[in-house]
């Protein structure tokens, strides 16, 4: 089972993976058949080529800046953290507050990710 | 499914449950077969009786008084939420910073509650 610092380390590379662009670095952080569901509620993106497709899609509609809202909260093989996520799209920037669930696995790569957001979390200006 | 508005103001409800020490009204907000695991990892309550003996237990303690962290995220039948609960247990005052995630059945109840918190999140002074 990954330690709390582990965890919150994945956590901060996942933040720097966006802020840099690096969608190897993000994608180096899942499972071979890991489950992202972004936003909770929508189809699930499973395993190593579909979550690529879906990181890459964000950069190429021109990334996210991802800043943390408070302590990254662990619990045993999962870590939870608030963020704001800012986005420019065709000249609009705007901010979605989510709070994302990572599920690790034994081998402390995320297996799952679940993020939590809506219309209420969607704000149009960064 | 319940609505944004409604799942925002079961949450709302359960801070209200804490700073007023009213278990019926927690309790109210969750179905009869509910299952509450806080933390994540630890042995769940699952039922009435068992998550009303949980938060009556918290508030023979001396209860908490919880503080939101930001906004409730809400993706379709869950909410996710940030904050800080005061605890005064013997004396010392204590700080947890959790994030809770309630999923919701058809009736709006709450169906499962995970607290996502462990050692690292707990303060010494609140």
């Amino acid at each position: 089972m990954p330690s709390h610092d582990e965890m919150v380390a994945a956590v901060e590379a996942y933040v720097r993976g966006f802020a840099t662009g690096d969608v190897d670095m993000i994608c180096g952080l899942f499972a071979p058949d890991a489950v992202v569901e972004d936003p909770v509620g929508s189809p699930p993106h499973v395993g190593t080529e579909a979550v690529r497709r879906f990181y890459q899609r964000i950069m190429n509609e021109g990334g996210a800046r991802l800043e943390l809202a408070g302590p990254v909260r662990t619990a045993a093989n999962s870590a939870a953290f608030a963020f704001s996520s800012h986005l420019t799209r065709g000249g609009v920037s705007r901010r979605i507050d989510p709070i994302d669930v990572f599920d690790f696995d034994a081998e402390g790569k995320v297996k799952s990710m679940r993020a939590y957001w809506g219309p209420a979390n969607l704000h149009d200006r960064a």
